[in-house]
């Protein structure tokens, strides 16, 4: 007993202090490790295990989306990246850059992708004659690097990885229309994949990503109340397009600009399952993204056939992402084990299970205890699997709506940003000088504009005057 | 006409000038396009379709061995690059030097990998206790840089992408399986997917990975007659284990060193694909690996039920990677698009072939042109792709076997070499100044040591002294 609750105890409570919860859950989930290069990690089986399976289903819903995978150089000359003055300005700033290869100093530096914009550009510069070429609806896997003075495994690192969609269209309209989709497929994946519930809605010109005319984001809410974005999709006009001559023969012959959009999604959504599903004995993974579905412990495990019923009960949920746990370790250390890691159902199985031809399964969520006959166990893990995903969706929602506030004058808005951690809706009269006095009184920023909008009031929350949008504001990682 | 004529010949014929019609397919195959970093590569949808499939069959084979994935960080500071001699001794020249962060100037250069052994050891240190943590069969799928000089689109580029394992085992048994286990699973990959037949053997000393107690690799031939190193596969022993401090706890509690291996496939197989299997039409593509296996292409179209037609065999061939040529260019360019692009059967439907419920089945390989009922179309089809399969890899083999020759005496030797472009067979005494002056005479290597040794003769081809090995000798990319 002592050594299971040594793997409990490992973790410090959630309540106590959510960002060293966090940094347990990473470390003792085998999720990822710090490397020697500062600010870089190290994403080990059990985490990039879920990287493939985000990869996986994302990648299925790109191509059914048209989606076409290339892959770009890691390196980006110096003067590629200053075309466009917007993204330079915003980029800058935080790359790494290359400035000898081999045994010579380069000519040229050489920036580390910080994000491929302007390599797609400088192709489709070369790429891109005619109608006929278009749209282009490019994709890439691949890490990228910005030098973060702070970071957080996952949700903040040096390197991560990721994809880049870069899309370039014949028409504004078809390119707005690229941007929305994307962030739809995003929003879908999230709830319905990672059963995380997003707000969907645009970013203020002040957060919006370098270079774009629009961004749209998806906007989740952690267990501390504190927001994730979560994924982007940007509107890029033509302003790319004019700054690295990208020029298409319309069909009347006439040269135009294309019209041009990228959107990403990073392995800092392993961060985010972990904070809006983990518990204090670990991290909580929905069944649609978890790499082992069922964790099957045989109990006394030495006694004469409870292995053989344990690999036959493997046999039979062959239709899952199925294993057995058949270490020397003690039961009661496989069961925090496969809790610690966020298996969604454990079986556990014993003599007296088998003699009862049944078998009792465990919901990492609820932690319920369910007897199932062993002649039922295929169909009835396969449900219980449906409903726990159904379930973490709801409570996540639930939790989300309950710590979603709302906000008309400025005095009750900084009381609700200070003392209740989560999501506040308010008015907004579209300037920037409220957006940076919010910040500085609250540290909270504009996380969206959601599509939904609502009329909560007519007056701008912070200055009073006339109110343009309603805002979702928080505080962020 | 003219058209169609255009793209063919817009490729050199593999006779007059081979490096040309390489750069030439290419290209024109849409696989590849250069970048504004020199020596490195965009690699277009053609291309990344194609290592898509090979990342997929070969994850799934080292799946099945036990294989985890997990990521590494891009960057390997300067110190622990330099912490195995031999090993920073073969890298240090062809690196990329990282020495600015943000806008600050770094403490330690960062070097971009060139291979990952060091980050793993490093790993490996710290994650690595006791007997239990044993055996680690680590994978990544990345992209990796090295400052090459002269450069060709997927054989040699300043970056690549690949896949590098790195095992850590408890005994130098268990690793030497390891390494001889991962040569064959390249070895049968290349075979039965690319169908492309290897010679497996051992490199010598003198060609052997820098750090490694041994190399392995499979060795293909090219249809010039030159030869491309296609996979390797590396014993370290504990040579990095001891330089990294990579111990464990024993059963019997004494501290061992660790035996580790290491083994990496690239996306110069694509280049491998093309130089053994294309032709003055262009790309030809083994149906396993081929992003697209079928391409429907209706004659006369616009006649009414032709394209529904079309379109309705595209649903029977739906167990296969199929499409259909819709587009609004002539039968003739079609044809040679998908004769260009390598895809292994073409089905031809026009009005006279539905009259008569028929199809008309292209083969790629070898322009034969079949016949066949519409209601035996799956089938046929299916049976089609078998036999090129199979066909592919047999006439790679004999063309192979009939640009291998054997020499027992320097002079023939030397004249095979340089008259006779393919494989030369020759005993060796074992040194390297043998090597080194056959390099020299010839610029032919050492390509392997094969398993399957013959004795050819009693003394080495170059010295005259007793021969130890039967080796495979011949020119490389």
């Amino acid at each position: 007993m002592a050594k299971e609750k040594k793997l409990v105890e490992a973790i410090t409570s959630m309540d106590v202090d959510f960002a060293q919860w966090y940094t347990d859950v990473v470390k003792k989930a085998e999720l990822c490790d710090y490397a020697s290069v500062k600010g870089c990690m190290v994403i080990k089986p059990a985490g990039y295990a879920i990287w493939e399976n985000i990869q996986k289903e994302l990648d299925r819903r790109f191509k059914e989306m048209g989606v076409e995978n290339v892959y770009m150089p890691l390196f980006i000359p110096e003067s590629l990246l200053e075309k466009e003055k917007d993204h330079v300005e915003g980029f800058a700033p935080e790359v790494a850059w290359v400035t000898q290869g081999g045994l010579e100093s380069l000519q040229e530096r050489l920036c580390v992708r910080p994000t491929s914009e302007t390599l797609f550009c400088d192709f489709y510069a070369r790429d891109i004659h005619s109608y006929r070429d278009l749209p282009k609806v490019y994709n890439q896997w691949c890490s990228v690097v910005r030098w973060e003075k702070t970071t957080r495994p996952f949700l903040r690192s040096r390197e991560f990885l990721w994809q880049e969609g870069h899309t370039a269209h014949a028409t504004a309209e078809e390119a707005e229309e690229r941007t929305i989709q994307m962030l739809n497929v995003y929003a879908d994946f999230c709830e319905e994949v990672l059963a995380i519930p997003v707000i969907r809605g645009q970013k203020t010109d002040k957060e919006k990503f370098a270079g774009a005319e629009a961004t749209y984001t998806i906007e989740a809410l952690m267990h501390d109340g504190k927001a994730l974005q979560s994924g982007t999709s940007h509107n890029f006009g033509d302003g790319f397009a004019k700054a690295f001559g990208i020029q298409y023969a319309a069909k009347d012959n006439s040269l135009q600009y294309v019209h041009q959009t990228s959107w990403g999604m990073t392995t800092r959504m392993i961060g985010a399952l972990i904070m809006v599903h983990g518990d204090d004995s670990g991290l909580v993974l929905p069944p649609w993204i978890a790499p082992t579905q069922v964790m099957i412990v045989p109990v006394q495990q030495q006694k004469e056939g409870v292995l053989d019923v344990a690999f036959e009960i493997r046999d039979i949920l062959s239709g899952f992402r199925v294993k057995v746990d058949d270490s020397d370790k003690s039961p009661g250390w496989k069961f925090s084990e496969s809790e610690m890691r966020g298996i969604p159902v454990r079986v556990e199985i014993g003599p007296r299970d088998i003699a009862n031809r049944e078998a009792v399964l465990v919901r990492r969520d609820t932690h319920e205890k369910i007897s199932v006959p062993l002649d039922e166990i295929a169909a009835r893990v396969g449900e219980l699997l449906e409903t726990i995903q159904k379930d973490m969706l709801e409570r996540a929602r639930a939790h989300r709506d309950a710590h979603t506030y709302v906000a008309t004058e400025y005095e009750e808005f900084v009381k609700t940003i200070n003392e209740k951690p989560g999501f506040v809706k308010a008015m907004w009269c579209g300037c920037q000088e409220c957006e940076d006095k919010i910040k500085e009184d609250t540290s909270a920023t504009s996380r969206c504009m959601p599509f939904k909008q609502e009329q909560l009031s007519d007056h701008c929350v912070c200055c009073g005057k006339p109110a343009k949008k309603m805002v979702y504001w928080g505080r962020a990682y």
